[in-house]
């Protein structure tokens, strides 16, 4: 599943998990070295700069301003992770099921587990308000790179540089927001190179409409993940809603009758996540030799604890299921990336490239001076090695929410732009739906995660250090959960607006043993999120530099690293060989009873009753899942596949194994995108789950 | 379950897992400073220095020594890691289910799932022989220590006073064994303070007569692993031959016709692998804040890749099942143990009782050299963070058969003493039993452990150190591990005896791929293995000298850390609270039923169907497990229960959560050890496997 791999050990903004600001220091970086002109359909590409003569030239397609403004507000933005469109005037909201997940989650009990069994709205009374999701739709984008950059230059260390520079962007944003109404984010492109201000209209009403099984969602689990053929129906309807009544969305996609044809040219309009295509060979090497390493221990590690806190009972096992599924998706993907970095011909390749830019920079007397960032880059990595692991690293949404409050009631003495970035003016409205949303909490669930965060703590730093005897305070990592989780009133979400208000001194005088937590480690988090922030913008600085390079070197127009924001991607629909076989580019429904019954037995090979029972019913030959070559990454989950007519052929919900390596590298050679095709979608709710009349609205 | 936790990462003889020859650089060390007269029951005692004063006073037992050998002579190591007893004068003999599965699991096919479905010889042409298991019952132990300690002093470095004690102890062994035709291995004890050396008897020929199925064997799975109450058949039965016939076993045990009584007096004669009692607080510090960390993140890998090899159909499920139980029992053990050591007050009580005994070795001159010791630990313990992970670790099947042999030819050239441990004379037998064993290999498993254990060097040592280049040679760690396992010839017996019989000419110009890997790494693993034993020498004489000190400084008579050689533990069956709960000591048949009830539905918790067939002919009331208060240790699983007149009353399978402390403190507060009760192994022969014959034969 293309879930964005954001934040899983270090969210600086952890209550909001996913959100675009969190990428700090994953850093979000530049474009690539005219790699069009290598691979044919690469590229995440801006909207207000398409390469609209490449698809004239090879497609014979004409991408207008009114066609990509169009495909642009049909868009909208998982702000928790992920990508989705309008597919009617009236606010219906297609995105994958494990896109909305987290929400399902939140929206299921004991005795009502939509996440696994599924619903289905009959009438607007029934669709079901999520308690904190926040939908974005782009409006539109301004480059502001010249605001930025003003008074800031070389002679400037980077602590001061990072500061002034975060300072301009709050004043940018907020300025915007006010003149607006809409939600505004500065978006750093090519590392630094570039500026642009993306203003949203934001979504905070959003109702469940429709969401099929987790059985038929995620057919053959996490075997099948990341593999083909599939057989998966990854989706979910939301609606939005403003004043109480469903929105008006005149912006939206049509419903393709048919679906794409084998070798048509289709688009891809979501955001992905990030990607690391300009990292230099250096910044390459720490990801393969400590960071990723790193990573995959932590997520192995909670997988594991996951899954013997699923043992304990089913209703455990419901309570941890998202998080686990999140987390075992995550292994899959981080693996598929190490073991790319970790094949010497791909480094070997990057090195050449790297080498013929080097040597083109020296050979400019202008450019030349650039040539330093790779040792930049170097150095940057060298500290970064030392620092791996050496933080506070407790997330868990009641130590998140905790740490929130003790960190608002400082920073909201401060002017906007003086303040940590999540305490902005400008992303506060988003902040308080994630810190008094109403979903549950599982204490249970979150003491076995807090105390197993302080065990990590004191084994990657060593018990003995000053920061885990602070946390520990004479007692044992399980002792110290256990006392936070019970004793904290937070889960109530009165208590926390009664914390906030309160202020400064009642928060400093809390005896809630989580908001004690919170105080105990609060200038170590303040002390590494500074050093983590200098290092960001030393790495942003040296990256601008090669940025720069680049665009100096390379005749062709270029698109920047992934951002969690709105880019185009293309491509055509087609199979690949593997193995020495030919792998056909779609499925069908028929295929999903032969798969079921090669795997009989398995878990997650078992379709659901529904599927069963109407067999029949549906066509066996509706395609089912396809693939195609448009170049995407976690964070594109839940994104439309359109055609020309701007008709809804598909909806991204995977990549294959081959395509991992897009991180760093884009391939056609065996790399897909996987989707679930449009009929599918329109047939299994009218064959399958009796839900003619919304199968009817789709696209209209 | 009680597996030796032995090995798991740095099987410096990995053919044979778990031999007492490996303890290696996990040391195996000295004794408690008079800890038996905190805790009443603690202790792990050598046959020949029981702790018959401390009985005979407080139980008013008296165990001589008749009653002594005879205990020992009925009892049995299985090599391949785990205890045993003989229970009838016709070679059958009694371990648990847990530690016959390496063996079942070898007999079982894609077709006859031996592990999963049990089984039962009807008659002694039925009884299926093990293809590669040692038994090894203890004939006579003698103390060596004078001559070991010939010529060796403060003045040799520790180089060379290691090279010259392995030297000699291969003269004694060698001299031993070609007198007595046994197999004769010194025992270092008290970490370098006593050397005695232990002949046994071997039993190569050994065969499966009777095993329960996993479901009962293992009830309640990884979730129930290290709990109490339990319902677990943790049983197995084989029977050693002769020349062809059963072999002829005067010394065994009775069966006892009602098993213990609460609060009865029982003892545990079994061999516990490894403890560590008498480490430092800085050595115990490196484990908490190193090694184990780092032995976790180890397991957790391997457990991830094992479930994910076991999803591809259920023969692989099959064939990774005995390696996924095995590292899912090590890692819940490793967590028991690094939780204790997490906690702040268990390092404050060994902190304490250190700077007791450092005090009164200052305090008398004769001594006070000593003290010195505890700064060689420290500066050992640094150099082993150094070290921690940096070396060659490929341990497979076929890469471990490959190392052999190219480690054999080149050794075989020199004399018995100068070889590495494992080619010594003396345990040539033992070695070419591993070697040249038929026990299936499946070439799909050893593809994915090789590969990952590839992969898993260049994470830790970064992918371009010159090991990892060496391995690599230019391909991916997943295409490395796929060319040696599908090149490679040696899943064929006759070819490794081919190499091993061609020597070393032959050897040194194989193709065989598996066989260049070994060469590749070679010299690599001889450096690490000099460097591991220097470490280890310098240890062992610090340890020798605070063994010294406690011998002058303790009155009471001490027993040595655990060995994996015989010992004798005892305690009385009684229950404990827990959670402001009284814990009951034994669980009875109408139990398992319940326990069944209370997680219907759930994985592991499903009685198989011999058990629901015959609910009504067994006794409801026949105890099923109890729980005593006896020291014991991974590597006692199957250690038999006996009470005062040598009946055998139960069989050590487990210790509970609260015990696992026990590797570096024995608590008897709520520590318990775990016992399938004697009466459920006759009744469920007799009742629900139809084995009348084989239950009246028992203690016979």
């Amino acid at each position: 599943m293309l879930r964005p791999l954001l934040n899983l050990v270090f969210p600086k903004l952890a209550v909001a998990r996913f959100r675009t600001a969190t990428l700090g220091v994953f850093l979000a970086l530049t474009c690539m070295p005219g790699m069009s002109s290598v691979f044919a359909d690469e590229g995440m590409w801006l909207f207000n700069n398409l390469p609209k003569d490449y698809l004239k030239k090879t497609y014979g397609f004409d991408a207008s301003q009114e066609w990509a403004e169009k495909l642009m507000r049909s868009c909208v933005r998982f702000n928790s992770g992920g990508s989705a469109s309008f597919v009617s005037s009236d606010g219906l909201v297609l995105t994958n099921h494990h896109v909305g997940a987290d929400t399902l989650h939140k929206l299921s009990t004991e005795e009502r587990n939509i996440y696994e069994d599924g619903y289905l709205a009959k009438s607007l009374d029934q669709e079901l308000k999520a308690p904190d999701l926040e939908l974005n739709q782009l409006i539109s984008i301004e480059d502001v790179t010249d605001q930025v950059n003003e008074g800031i230059d070389a002679t400037l260390d980077p602590e001061t540089a990072g500061q002034k520079r975060r300072s301009t962007l709050a004043t940018i944003e907020k300025r915007a927001q006010d003149e607006t109404g809409l939600r505004c984010d500065v978006v750093t492109l090519y590392g630094g190179g570039k500026y642009h201000l993306y203003s949203y209209k934001r979504y905070t009403d959003v109702r469940l409409v429709f969401s099929p099984e987790a059985a038929i969602a995620f057919f053959g689990g996490d075997a099948d993940n990341f593999e083909y053929p599939r057989y998966c129906l990854d989706c979910c309807i939301f609606r939005v809603y403003e004043d109480g009544k469903p929105a008006k969305t005149p912006d939206f996609l049509k419903w393709s009758e048919s679906g794409p044809a084998q070798d048509e040219l289709v688009f891809v309009a979501g955001n992905p996540g990030r990607t690391s295509r300009i990292f230099t060979t250096a910044a390459l090497k720490y990801q393969r030799d400590h960071r990723m390493p790193y990573v995959l221990n932590f997520i192995r590690r909670r997988e594991v604890l996951l899954q013997q806190f699923s043992l304990a009972g089913p209703e455990q096992a419901r309570r941890a299921r998202d998080e686990l599924f999140g987390i075992q998706n995550s292994r899959k993907a981080y693996n598929g990336m190490l073991s790319g970095l970790q094949d010497p011909t791909v480094i070997a390749e990057k090195q050449q490239r790297e080498a013929a830019l080097i040597k083109a920079i020296k050979a400019d007397p202008k450019l030349a001076p650039l040539a330093d960032a790779y040792q930049t880059i170097e150095n940057v990595t060298a500290k970064r090695v030392q620092t791996l692991g050496k933080g506070v690293s407790l997330n868990t949404q009641l130590f998140n929410i905790a740490q929130t409050i003790v960190q608002m009631v400082v920073e909201d003495a401060k002017p906007s732009g003086d303040r940590l970035e999540k305490f902005r003016d400008s992303a506060r409205s988003s902040l308080d739906l994630q810190l008094y949303s109403t979903a549950p909490i599982y204490p249970d669930l979150e003491q076995a995660m807090l105390s197993d965060a302080i065990a990590r703590m004191c084994e990657v730093m060593g018990a003995d250090a000053p920061i885990c005897k602070k946390i520990l305070n004479g007692v044992s990592p399980n002792e110290r959960g256990l006392i936070a989780v019970t004793g904290t009133k937070l889960i109530d979400v009165a208590q926390r607006k009664a914390l906030v208000e309160g202020g400064l001194e009642v928060v400093k005088n809390s005896t809630d043993p989580m908001i004690q937590l919170a105080w105990a480690v609060d200038q170590d988090v303040r002390k590494q999120d500074e050093v983590a922030d200098a290092l960001a913008e030393e790495e942003r600085q040296a990256y601008a530099k090669i940025a720069e390079a680049l665009f100096a070197t390379q005749a062709d127009s270029t698109y920047p690293d992934a951002t969690f924001s709105l880019r185009l991607a293309f491509g055509t629909v087609k199979g690949y060989q593997e193995d020495g076989e030919m792998v056909a580019p779609m499925t069908d429904v028929q295929g999903a009873f032969k798969h079921e019954q090669k795997h009989e037995g398995e878990e997650f090979f078992q379709l659901p009753t529904s599927w069963k029972k109407h067999r029949e019913d549906i066509p066996s030959t509706t395609p089912f899942n396809f693939v195609c070559t448009a170049d995407i990454i976690g964070g594109n989950s839940g994104s439309p596949v359109v055609n020309q007519d701007l008709e809804l052929v598909g909806l991204i919900f995977d990549g294959n194994i081959q395509s991992l390596v897009a991180d760093y590298m884009y391939t056609d050679k065996q790399g897909r995108s996987v989707s679930v095709h449009s009929s599918v979608i329109r047939d299994a709710l009218r064959y399958i789950y009796d839900a003619q009349d919304l199968a009817n609205s789709l696209g209209k």
